[in-house]
C-alpha cells in the first residue's frame, strides 16, 4: 500500500490538550485538542510541500484513534499502514503555553499507549518499505518502550535492506529515558543513518558531543557516524513569544548556513519536526543540501506561527518567504 | 484532619473531557474539562446541602492532580486527606453527549491512575475515620485494581470499627470488571454495609436479584444483606434529552416513594451520585427515610440540569422544587 | 428631535449577563452580554416591523452607557433624546437559563442606576412628545425609584396633553415593589392609559382582578379603566424549553383571539415586550385590533426563539408565520 | 487514479457558515465553518461505512479550496481527481438553525463558483470512471449552471459506457431553477439512472408524480423510468428540534419499509445525503435492498444528531442502532 | 434625508470572515464576523469623533445586507440612503492574521456584489449631496466594476456642483485592477478632489510619483492635482505584531508632521481609513491641518488596537493619547 | 475558626468582567468572569506558596456571593469567617485590556457593595485574630465607605492587641477617594503597621513622599512610620504587553534589591498583590527580607503571565524561576 511513497515515517502520534489564552493548567475549563507527534509532523510537512508521504503507527481502534488518523489524512498523508489494536490507549500530552518569564510546560500522559505495546509481527517492514525512497524516525520512538525500540531496529534494518535513505532526528526527551539509555540504544542505530537532524543540546546530551561551535558539532556528527549529512536547528530565546531561528548543515564536504528569522511565536511545538520535513523535501526533491537547508528553515519558521503541532504552510509560501520576507498584508 | 466530618467518601476523581455542542469525538477541536467521580460527586452534594464532607483519593502531585483537588475545595469539600503520589496518572474519561437515537458515549482512559496503584500503608484509615459519622464508597473503587479493592476492604473494616454508618453505591461498570468478579468481591463487603444505593439493573447484574418490581428488589436487597435501608433510582428514557426520574426506598419496615420529575437533561452524568448525596444528607441530617428519599430525588433531578458531573444546587432550591416545582422565571 | 416618531418608549435599559450552555451562576467563567429592557424591547420590535420608534432613558456617559445606546441604534431606534449623566450606573441583571425541573433565574443588580436618579428638569416631555403618535412605558419604570415614578407621571401627563395614544404594560416585578405599592401608584395612572398589555397574573397582583377566564379579565380591565383596548398574553409552561403561547384582546366592543404556537424556547425573556411591540405596530399601522393581536402573537413567538431580550424578526417573517407556520428549512 | 473505487460522486462542495446557539444572522459575531455538499456527503457516508469512495468537483486553487479537499480527505474520501482552477470561487451558504415556530433558513451565496464554470475538457470521464462500480450525482449539480448540466450529461454517458451503476438523488432546489427547467433537464437523464433516491415532495415538484401514498410514488418512479430501485425518505416535522424519520424502497418486485426513529435534531442538513450513502453502501456491499434501506435509515438518523453536513457515524454504530436502539449512556 | 450631514461617504461594505487565534484558513472551524469597508470605516471614525456622518452603498435586501447596515447604525452613521437591491451579493473577504515572519493574508470574495451592479438611476446624487459639507470615497470603489466607476464619477460631479469638499483615498488594490487602469481612471477624477489621503507606495503605483522623501511625494501630489491638502500615512513594519506609525501632510503652504506611535497591533485593517476619518474630522471641525494630522495619527493608532475594521475610539481617548500617551491601567 | 492561620486578610473581593481578545467595551458580546480583590489576591498567593491563609469580607448571600467564596476556596483559602448579608451587592469591575498605545481601562461598578455596608458588630475581630500570625489589608478597604474605614481601624486595633504582625499595601485608588482623604485616614493607621508594601507613585500621592530614588522612598517610609520593613515594586512600561519588573525593600538596617524580569504580560492586574503575597510568605516562612523580596518579585512576575487577578504559581515554579529563569519548553 505504501509503495511509491517518497517518505515513510514511524512513531507515536498523540492527542495534545492545551490551555487557551495562556491559562495555567489549573485554570482550564476547556482545552484545545490538536494531534501531533514528531514523525507525523515531519510527514505532514513533506506532504504539504509536495512529496508522497506516509505515516505508520499503532493506534487503538476507537474514536480517538480514528481522530488521529483523520488529522493525518486531512493533509493527504497516507495512513493505510497504521496498525489498529484492541489494547493500549492514545498517548496524550498536556500543553500550557507560557509568557516570559514563565516557560511553556508539557505534562506527558503517554505511558501505556498502543504503540508502546507493539508486537514484533504486527508490521511487515520489508513489504512496507519496498519502493519507499526514505524512512524517517526519531529518538522518541525507541524511548517509548523496549517493544518500540525493537521495532525501530527492525524498521531501520528493513529500510537499509530496501535501499531507503534513512533519516533520524535525535529528539532526546528526558522524561522518557536517561541520557545513558539513549546513548546506548541510539549509538548502534547511527550506523545505518544517512541524515541526522538535531540540536546542539541533544547532540551533547545523547552523544556527549560538545563542539566549540554549532558547525563543529555538525562536523563531528557526520564524521563520527559516517552520515551523508547532519543539520542542526538554532533557536535563540529572546523571550517566550519572540525567538530567533535558523539552522546549519554539513554534508561531509562543506558547511551550509541559511536565513535567520525573527519569530513571533504562536506555537513553537513541532518547529524542529517541520525543519526536518523541509530538509527532507529539499534533499529528496531538489537533491541540494543548500536548498534543503533553506527550505527547512523557512518552512519551520512559518510552522511556528500557527496553532498546533502540525505545519499548514505551502511550498508557495515557503518560497515566498525565502524570496521576499513577509510583514505586509497580502491583499 | 477529617475529624468532625459528617461524611467521608473514598474513590477516584477523574478529568472528564467532553465534546461541545453534540459534536462527535472525531469532530472535536476543543474539549470541555470537568472533574468528576462518583464518590466525589456524592461528597459535593452533601456539602452543598449543608453537611461537612470530605473526600479521600490518591492523585499525582502535578498540576492536573491539583486541578482535581481544587474543584473539590471549590465546593468546600475537605481534601486534607488526599494522598499525593509521585507515580500514576489522573484517570480520564471522554464523554460525547448524544441526541436521539444516538446514545451518549464514554471512552474510559482511566487505567494506571494513581489511585489504582495505592499501597496499603498510605492511608491510615482508623485515624482518618475517627469521629466521622458516615463512610461512603461505590462499586467503582474496588473495580479499579486489586490494590484499590484491598483498600476498600481496609476502609470498610476501619469504618465499622470506628462506628461509622457505611454507605455503598453498587455502580457496576462493565468496562472495569465482569459481573462475576463484582459479585464475588462485593458480596462479602455487603455484610458491613448499612445503606445501599443502586439501580434495579445493577442489582441484577451484580447480585442476580431480579424482582417483579422495583419495590421487591429493594426489599430483597435489605433482607439479603441486612441493610438499614436500600434506595433505588428509576429513570425512564423518553429520549436522550428527556427522561422521567424518581426513586424508591425500603428500610426494612416500610416502602417509600417520592416525587417524579420530567427532566430536560443538560448533563445526566452524576445523577445517581447526587441522589446518593441527597439521600445521605436527609438520612444524616433529618434522620427520616422519607425526607431522605424526597431530597435525593429532587437534588438529583436538579443536578442533571447543569453541565458537568458535579451538583451545583442548594438546599433552598431543592426544598423549593419539592414544594413548588419550577417552570417560571424566578425574577 | 423625536418629532415624527410613531412611537416613543421610556424606561430602563440594562446590561444582561447570562451564563452559557445552561451553566449555573456559580459555574460561570464567561457571561454572554446582551442589552435589554422592557420598553427598549418594545421599541425595537416596532421599529423592525416598520414604524419610526424612539427610546428615552438616562444612562451614564461611559462605554457601558454607550454600549446600551449602540444596541438600540443597531436596530434603527432613535436614541437622540437619551439623557447622559455623570452619576449612576447602568442597571444590570444576571440570567441563568433553566431546564426542567430547574427554573430560569434572574438576579437583579439594578439599584442605583442612572435612570433611578433622574431629576425633574432633565427631560422636556412636552417638546419631546410633540408630534409623536404613541407613548409607551411599563410598570417597571415607576417601580425603579420615587424619582422615576414622578417622571412617569410627568411623561404621561405630557403625552395626554400632546394627544398621544398612551400604552402601558403592567409588568409587575416583585423584587422592585410590593403589590400594594404598585396598585397605589398605577391606579391613578390608568386614567390616562389607552392600551393596556399584561398577563392575567399581573392583573390580579396589581389590581386584584381575578376573572373566571382570561376574557373576563380583559373585559374587566377595559371597563374599570376606560381603556380603548386591553391585550393579555397566555403562556402555558409545558416545560422550561417548551411552552404554548397565544394571547387575547378586548376593545370594549368585542373579544379577539389569535393563533397559538408551540415554542421551542431559546430565550423567553422579552416575549411579552415583543407582544406589545407587535400589538402597537398593528394598532398604529393597520388600525385593526385583530391584526394587532395576530401580529403581536406571531412576532413574540418568533422573538422567543433567538438569544437575547431583543427581537430580531422582520415583518416578512411574521407574516410568513401567520400564513404558513414554519417547520421546514427555507432554502 | 480513481480506479478501484466502489463509488465516485460528482457535485459541488461548499463552505457552510452557520450561526451559533440559534442566533439569527443579524446577531452573528462569529460563524461556524463546515464543509458540505450533497454528493460529498454521500461519498463520506459510504466511505465511513466501509466502501472506497471518491469525490470529483472543481475548486479554486486557494486556501479555501484546499480546506474543502482536506475535509473530504479527513474521512478517507479519494480527492485525487478534483480539478483545480484559477477562476471561480468556493460556493458558500449561510445557515441559521431555527426553533419552533421559526424555520431554519439558508442563504445561498453559491453563484459563480468554480464548478459552475467547469469546461468540457477538464474532466476525462471515461478514464476516471474506468473500474468504478457506481457513479452518483444529484439534481443540484445540473442546476448550478448550463456548463455543469453539460458535465452531468457527459458523466452519466461515460458511466453508462463504463458499466457503472448510476445513482441519482433528485434534490430539487427552488432557488437554483424552476420545476419546469428541472423536469426538462432531468427527464432524459433518468433513462440512464439505475437507483433514484428522493422525497415524495421532490418527485411531485420535478416529475409531477402525486401518488396516493409514498409507496405508490416509489412504484411510479420505478416504472416510469425503468429504475432498478427507488427509495424515498419520510420526515414528519413534529417540531424544529424533533422529527420522525424513516424511508421506503421499491425495486420493481416488492416494497420495503424500515425502522422509524424519533430524532432529536442537532443538524438535519445532510440527512438525505446520508440516507443515500447508507443505501448505496447496503446495495453495493450487501446486494440486498432491505439491508440497504435499513442501513440508509439508521445511518441518516444518526447523521442528523451531529453538527455539520457530514456524517460521522461508523458501521458499528449503525448496526448497533438497528439492533438495540439507543438511549442509555454507553460506558 | 442626508441633509445636514457633515460627511457622506460612498463605497462597498463587506462581511469580513477572519480566523481566530492566528489559525491558518485551512485550520478554521469558526470564523469571526466583522463588517468593514474603507469608506464605511472612515464614516464611522468621523461619527465617533463627533461629526454627523452618512454612508451610501448598495446592498441586497437580505439578512446579510441588513447586518451590514446594522453595524453602521450601531455607531450612529446615517444609513438612510442605502440602496436595497434584489440582485447581487454582499461582498466578502477572508482574513488570516499573521505572525512574523508570516504575513497576514486576505482572500477577496467580493466579485458580483450588489454595489458592483449599481445602475445609473439608483442614486439621486444631486439631492443626496445637497447640504452635505464633504463627500468622500476611495480608489476601491471605481475599481469594483465599470458600473461603480461610472457612479463614482457621477457622485464626484454632483459633489462639486453641490459645493462639497471632496476627499479621496487612493487605496490601490492590485487584485481589483492594474496600475494602468487605476491611473487612467483616477487621473481625471483628481481634478475635482480637494483632499487626498494615501501612502507613498500607492502614490507611486497609481501615479508613478516617486519622491525622494515622503514630504516630496505629498508636495508633488498637491501640486500636480491642485489639491487643498494631501496626507500620507507612514508605517514601519518592525514585525507583524509591532509597527511604528505616523503621518505627514502638506497643504500647499507648509509641511506638517505629527506624533509617532509604537503599535502593538491587534488588527491593522482599517488603520488608513481611521487616519482619513480623523483627518476629515480635524479638517472639518477644527479647520486646522496640524490638528487634523495629529488627530488622524492618534485616532488611527488607537483604531489598530481593537479587533475588526471599525474604529471604536472616542474623541476623549484620542485627545488623551495626544496629551499623555498611555501605558498604565486607567483605574 | 480562623485560629492557626498564618495570615488573615480583609477587603473586598469583586466580580471582574473583562472583554476578550483586546475588544473594546462597546464591542463586547461576551465577558470573561474572574474574581479578584487586592487582599484576596494576596491571601491566595500566600496559600499557594504554602501558608495557611484566610480571607474575611462581607458578601450577599446569593449565587454571586457564593461564586466569590468558591474561587477563594478553590485555592485552599479559609473562608469560614466571611460575613453573609441580606443587603448589598457584589462589587464589580469591568476591565478592557489594552495594546500600545491604548491603555488598559477599568470601569468600577463597586459602589453599594455588601462590604461597604458592613456594621460594627458583624465581625468579632478579637476572636477572629486570636492565634493569627499576620493581618493584612490595603488602602482600598477604608476607601470603600466610612463604615469600611471604621472596620479597618477596629481590625488593626484588634490585630495589634492580638500580637499579629500587621501588613499594609497603600493601594491608592483615585476613583474611590482623594489624596487628602487617603492621607488623613491612613496616616494614623500607619502607627500600627509593621510592613508596608507600595509603589513610589502611591507613596507620593498619599503621603507626599518624593524621594530622589526608590531607595530613599523606602527609607523615608520606614523611618517616618517606624516600620519593620517597606517594600516597593518597580514597573517600567516598555509597552502595554511588555514591562520590566522588580522591587526593592528596606528594613531599617539595610537596602535589598532583587532580580529584574522582562514580562510578557498576559494580565497585569494583581501583580502588586502577588508581590505582597510573596513577600509575606518569605517574611513569615523564611524570616529573611532578602528571601522575601526575591520570592515577591518572582512570584509576582509569574502571576502577571496568567489570565485573571489571582496567582496560580507554585513555590516550585517560583524557586525555579529564581534559579534558572525560564524560556524553554519544560518537557
Amino acid at each position: 500500500m505504501a509503495r511509491g511513497l517518497d517518505l515513510l515515517t514511524f512513531g507515536e502520534a498523540m492527542l495534545r490538550l492545551s490551555t487557551k489564552g495562556f491559562a495555567r493548567f489549573e485554570q482550564a475549563s476547556s482545552l484545545d485538542l490538536h494531534v501531533g507527534g514528531s514523525e507525523l509532523n515531519t510527514a505532514v510537512t513533506c506532504r504539504r510541500l509536495g512529496l508522497k508521504a506516509g505515516f505508520v503507527t499503532r493506534l487503538p481502534a476507537t474514536s480517538l484513534g480514528r481522530l488521529v488518523e483523520n488529522k493525518a489524512r486531512e493533509h493527504g498523508v497516507d495512513t493505510s499502514s497504521i496498525v489498529w489494536s484492541e489494547d493500549g490507549r492514545v498517548g496524550t500530552y498536556y500543553l500550557e503555553l507560557g509568557a516570559s518569564p514563565r516557560s511553556s510546560r508539557v505534562i506527558y500522559d503517554r505511558a501505556h499507549s498502543a504503540i508502546s505495546r507493539i508486537e514484533p509481527e504486527e508490521i511487515d517492514w520489508p513489504s512496507l518499505l519496498n519502493g519507499v525512497r526514505c524512512f524517517h524516525t526519531s529518538g522518541i520512538t525507541p524511548a517509548l518502550s523496549p517493544a518500540a525500540a525493537v521495532e525501530v531496529s527492525s524498521a531501520v534494518r528493513a529500510a537499509r535492506a530496501a535501499g531507503c535513505l534513512i533519516s533520524f532526528d535525535l529528539n532526546y526527551r528526558r522524561r522518557l529515558w536517561s541520557q545513558e539509555e539513549a546513548c546506548e540504544l541510539l549509538t548502534p542505530l547511527m550506523e545505518d543513518v544517512d541524515l541526522l537532524l538535531t540540536t546542539e543540546e541533544d547532540a551533547e546530551r545523547v552523544f556527549g558531543i560538545r563542539g566549540e561551535s554549532y558547525e563543529s558539532v555538525a562536523m563531528e556528527l557526520v564524521e563520527r557516524f559516517g552520515l551523508r549529512a547532519a543539520a542542526i536547528t538554532l533557536r535563540e530565546n529572546t523571550s517566550i513569544w519572540r525567538n530567533r531561528w535558523t539552522g546549519i548543515a554539513y554534508d561531509g564536504a562543506r558547511l551550509y548556513s541559511g536565513p535567520e528569522y525573527d519569530l513571533e511565536l504562536v506555537d513553537r511545538v513541532g518547529g524542529g519536526d517541520a525543519f526536518t520535513g523541509g530538509f527532507l523535501y529539499g534533499y529528496l526533491a531538489k537533491d541540494d543540501v543548500q536548498r534543503a537547508l533553506d527550505l527547512a528553515i523557512a518552512a519551520s519558521a512559518l510552522a511556528q506561527t500557527n496553532p498546533g503541532d502540525l505545519n499548514w504552510t505551502t511550498l508557495e509560501e515557503v518560497e515566498g518567504l525565502l524570496q521576499h520576507g513577509g510583514k505586509r498584508i497580502d491583499r
